[in-house]
């Protein structure tokens, strides 16, 4: 069964545990020859997706919340898991909370390379590369390593602030580097997708008839 | 006595408890009538400063420090206090730890505003403007908030996190906006100034002859 994540940059597939990309260009002129069960975020490709072959996951993701616009590739994530902090960091980085299959809240804030890139418009003095070794238990000592720091600790403080020792669930380009400040977290590219199928198979009976 | 920092995008005086500002294109055009002690973080305006009614500050600033490429404004507001955190909070953010008069280490991150304007960039959905009357108490339930609380927490935890009890000094156009999330916070306009000043008094010898 192929499984497809639509963003803004990006459609993202899943399929016999395999993961891959196609830029949305790409995607725009790619003909399925399977059925294609997608959520999607990015408003310009809704058209293509007037499709037989596409199936929209998004009426079958459903779950306790009070939330106002949760984008479905959140809700998808965060309906993977029962209890515990969804984190996915890709170019924004968006943190949900869930316990008991209820969605507490989340938060956004910008992603690590849109953080660089944000800083590289204030001043070329800005433009610096991120050193991912960065030790955050010492102030930094150069412009580079105070980048670094401004940009990785409030995200691990926040990540510490929201999980309140919850299980901790990272996805998303950057989810495997910040998993790694954290024992226990566990890092899942894959979690997106098992929200998708957790909702096919529990509409087994919709989706075998397709 | 004028002081004047000139910064990236405006050039910001002080005198007699005022502080005022100048557009950088405008200062470009803008002569004085009286001498000018100044510091400037801006290399495209150099040239104008080689001009005796300009006098360089930056010699006068200094402290103990391993920090490699500490930009003179830092230092300024640094120099003013004795033992803190020093936050200036403007396009970007930087934050300061002094203890004794020696300078520990600092950190970078965008502004309110710069991480606002990030989001952007990446989709139509996150442009939305902060909500300044958030509460960081309760997890957000809609995307304005989502959005606040990502901006704003990550700045709240740092401070906590870096000032470890010692006093909080905010500067910078949101230092007084940040100001309030913290008892005892100190927020003070003219803090990059009382560095300046403070030099001026440490070597009066040699302005009192200019």
């Amino acid at each position: 069964m192929l499984l497809c994540d639509i963003g803004n940059t990006t459609a993202t597939f899943y399929k016999d545990r395999k993961i891959w990309n196609l830029e949305i260009d790409k995607f725009r002129v790619w003909q399925p020859d399977e059925k294609v069960h997608f959520i999607n975020v990015n408003d310009k490709i809704a058209d293509k997706l007037n499709d037989p072959m596409f199936i929209d996951m998004s009426e079958f993701i459903k779950f306790n919340t009070t939330y106002i616009g949760l984008g479905i590739d959140r809700a998808a994530a965060c309906y993977s898991i029962n209890t515990g902090l969804v984190v996915d960091a890709g170019s924004a980085i968006t943190m949900d909370v869930m316990s008991n299959g209820v969605h507490l809240g989340g938060l956004i804030l910008p992603g690590i390379s849109t953080t660089l890139k944000a800083l590289k418009t204030i001043s070329n003095r800005l433009d610096k590369p991120l050193n991912s070794a960065i030790d955050l238990d010492c102030l930094p000592q150069k412009t580079t390593d105070a980048i670094s720091y401004g940009t990785i600790k409030p995200i691990i403080l926040l990540v510490e602030e929201l999980s309140n020792d919850k299980p901790i669930y990272f996805t998303g380009g950057d989810g495997e580097f910040l998993s790694r400040f954290f024992k226990n977290a566990i890092y899942d590219r894959a979690l997106v997708f098992r929200g998708i199928q957790k909702a096919i198979d529990e509409n087994k009976e919709i989706f075998c008839l397709q």
